[in-house]
């Protein structure tokens, strides 16, 4: 009975990308752990770049830095 | 000192919904472990149906499907 | 597809508890949003006393000062 | 590696109020457990306050009861 | 900056199947969304099974009642 | 009402450090955003050092290659 969650930052996943991202996770727990896929949950949530950050810095302001 | 979090997907839940998720949520924390409702935290989530899967399956898909 | 996750401090709960807890917030969702209970998955953690805290302070010390 | 996750209630957060949240959580996991800022992350969550109880109540109402 | 955390029944998984689930999940997240890997968290939690429910029920008795 | 979830490896935290952990990220919330402490929880994570990933390797076995 896995779930998995999945946090990125908010930069316009496409719908096809969502769905790679749940048909993959899901495929790990089958074939690493034989986990039932009826029973395999997947749950992506988009961060906005303003609430995360790494290093103590603001992801919007480590991209901007960067250009 | 409960913390309980609530993950649905997102499907036009109404506050009155929400409330009642609330108030049972915590009642139900009362009734089982006697908890202090003061001291009692619920947390909805509202998922995206794009970026919740089951079986490897977009929810979006699986509604789609039904119709 | 809800997904029901429940932290509590570590205080002995039974496995009937524990029982009661996934049993009651199961209904709630089926019967506040007509949620599918095959679907539904409820996690319980429990947190161990030092590990949580309110107002500041650890749990294991609020207890403590209460006695 | 630490990995903070915050949730407030979603009352506008100014975007430097988030960046004080990250570089003090941040700076905090560094004074405590020296640990490294580069591995440390910090994810911020804005709840609605219809989706956010406590005693049972929505914070919507709570706020609402005061004034 | 991904953070994926995979929760499961606490089942005596092994080193390397944490190792393979720790590297699959970054794999997905590189092949996806041309993630940073040096930027991606995975942490896996083992669940009870007595703290983990599915259709109202505990897991533990979901396999016992299978056996 | 806040809620702070820390999640670090499990490398023997004392009892010391998760009060001033605790502390620390109350005061930030009641610094930054003015919340009251009294509802404000915080919660601490160990996670086994088999458990957690990053570059797609277990810190355990980073760990190890350190030294």
């Amino acid at each position: 009975m896995p779930y998995i969650n999945i946090k990125v930052t908010d930069e316009n996943l496409s719908k096809e990308q969502k769905q790679q991202l749940i048909a993959g996770a899901t495929q790990l727990l089958v074939e690493v752990l034989h986990k039932n896929p009826e029973m395999t949950h997947v749950v992506i949530d988009e961060v906005n770049i303003d609430n995360w950050g790494v290093r103590g810095t603001q992801y919007s302001e480590i991209i901007q830095a960067k250009n």
